[in-house]
């Protein structure tokens, strides 16, 4: 198939910033792109070929968009899974698969897919909703404390609640859930995948999340994890079979706990970019996006090693501040050596609101975490 | 100036492969542009925010686009200077200055300007016309052989000949020129100076380009070059004098000759991204295109070091294929590690028409060159 400067087109479902930096690497090996996202203002309108403004989870805006190119792929997962169906059966090339997206789309069908195929994850029990797991405590199959998810359309934290008492179930959604065991972790880690369509792989290397020591919100995705060699191969390892038994085209993201005994359990996979990839675009041979691109199109995968340490700081909406978005101080981390800002172009910011990212990239980890401590206590989203 | 997803808007005059290179880079800051180019199909057109098809030699049409944006580059030479000089006058900020592009317009000037601010270049002499040449040669002020330069609009090569006996003279054009003494030299290298408008200012290491032992054709820009320290030395600090002599804004790059007794004289300047600094997408801390963007905006200079040696390789269109473009063994070369295409997104090649570049990085240099081989023989941009 010839990708570059073709009539090939490539459908991306969303228009978020995960799609906006695949954009980049579309424009650099000028592959041809459709967009579809619900939104006016998404941050791929610009640099695709075609957008096109439309509801994700309607059966028959995605079935038309997906008629119209050659390869389907999606930067969220909220997206109409039935209308992916049929145009798989249509024949149309959907990478990820529809099939990998339903079992992940219920968090209750990936945690079981995960008992299934023998990969280590917390201990859970699916409910149908509220009132059969209060059903289980009543009748003692269910013990607090437990994490309490909802089966589906959660994102970024929304959806979990860590639950110690009936006090905690107060204002639980009424909706199907799964109870999991808390299981006590010394770190966050994630394990990016890169399948092929021709059964290629490569692994990033593990990644750390490091958390605010007070406010138990991640505040630095590190790249390597400053843990044990041996600790880090057992990731690579579950993180690929996780990969294989999903038989998975693309990126597959794996977030893991390391527990306190340096058991590796398998948290959550995100079948595309993630977050915990975004430092690869500045420190890796091959950036996450493109390798995606590469999976999906079947192309020879890149060099997953880094170049040199990376560390990612997220910029989200200060608390207080909404309307016309201003990074404050952008300009004094921009003066620091190998510190770069992607700024998603969302104009307006609100609290919380995922606005953009940095990369501190440097040849020493040390330092390099010491800047991004300074990143993180000199740029404010403020409005 | 807030420049990040706000109101503000970059003019870019020209639309080819150079300003597709300084979109990704607005685009990953969210800074607005607009673009003027003649082509419709011009590889910026998609990635501005508003692009204006029109002449840029035409005075009114650079005019206009100039009163619509908040500051004004460009990026190719060839712009109505007239138009840039009023806008100027009127208060519009154009970096690089008009100024400085009326001097580097005009190669006779360019040369001028070297001998006057005592910069080391091969001398010259300036000829309104081919007849004054021909004048200088009868009566013995000029003599074979010398390297006929016509004095504007020459590009990539255009407009440069090597006299050495009448014979050579006859298919000239009939132009102002200037005729060069020919230097021996050993190597033809390059330094990329970026200038902020605060007068911060930051060199990229000094790249050399390797010519093919027979074609006389650059092959490879290397970076850093295999040459002496001190030698490398000497030509960052000539290329210094220059920016510092143009009192430059942006980038300048630099291109020098290496004497064979180890002198370093000035070829020519542009006031712009430039083809021997393509390397550091993939290679260094910082993009040139990165430095031009926070240098004409005044934002704080990037590292300029590599984190890695880079080499470049052009993709030009083959000999005796012209029409819809294929890449061939495109595949082949991205399945080596460190390897990157980049695909100017221009549907039809034609002889030796620039179609694209590919980056080879990797820790040790030896290795680098020897990729760079592989690919330079695989790769073949054919129709």
């Amino acid at each position: 198939m010839n990708y570059f400067s073709s009539d090939f087109k490539l459908g991306i479902l969303g228009g978020g910033q995960l799609g906006k930096m695949l954009l980049t690497e579309t424009r650099k090996f000028d592959i041809q792109t459709f967009v579809l996202d619900p939104s006016d203002e998404a941050p791929c309108r610009m640099a695709c070929n075609k957008f096109y403004k439309g509801n994700l989870m309607d059966y028959d805006t995605v079935y038309q968009f997906g008629k119209m190119v050659d390869v389907l792929t999606f930067e969220i997962e909220l997206v109409n899974l039935e209308a992916l169906l049929q145009l798989e059966s249509e024949g149309l090339t959907i990478y990820p698969s529809p099939k990998t997206l339903q079992q992940i789309q219920n968090k209750g069908k990936q945690k079981d897919f995960y008992v299934e195929n023998n990969i280590p994850t917390a201990p859970h029990q699916r409910f149908v909703d509220l009132n059969a797991l209060k059903k289980a405590l009543e009748i003692d199959e269910l013990d607090f404390p437990f994490v309490w998810k909802c089966a589906q359309f959660g994102y970024d934290g929304n959806g979990v609640k860590v639950c110690r008492s009936a006090i905690d179930l107060v204002k639980l959604p009424d909706v199907e859930c799964i109870a999991e065991q808390m299981v006590p972790f010394k770190n966050e880690l994630a394990v990016i995948v890169v399948r092929a369509a021709s059964g290629e792989v490569k692994t990033y290397p593990v990644v750390e999340m490091e958390f605010h020591p007070e406010a138990n919100q991640v505040e630095y995705v590190i790249c390597p994890a400053r843990i044990d060699s041996r600790v880090a191969q057992k990731a690579i390892e579950i993180a690929l079979k996780v990969s294989e038994a999903f038989d998975h085209v693309g990126l597959l993201a794996v977030e893991m706990f390391q527990t306190e005994d340096d058991e590796i359990l398998v948290n959550e996979v995100a079948p595309r970019p993630h977050n915990s990839g975004h430092y690869s675009i500045e420190a890796s041979y091959t950036s996450q996006f493109e390798n995606h691109l590469r999976a999906i199109l079947d192309l020879p995968l890149g060099n997953t090693d880094s170049k040199v340490a990376g560390i990612m700081v997220n910029l989200v909406g200060e608390e207080g501040f909404s309307g016309q978005v201003v990074y404050e101080n952008i300009e004094k981390i921009m003066a620091i050596d190998g510190v770069t800002p992607h700024i998603y172009g969302k104009r307006e910011t609100r609290p919380f609101r995922k606005m953009g990212h940095v990369t501190i990239v440097n040849e020493n980890m040390v330092e390099a975490r010491r800047i991004a401590e300074e990143v993180k206590n000199s740029i404010r989203v403020i409005s």
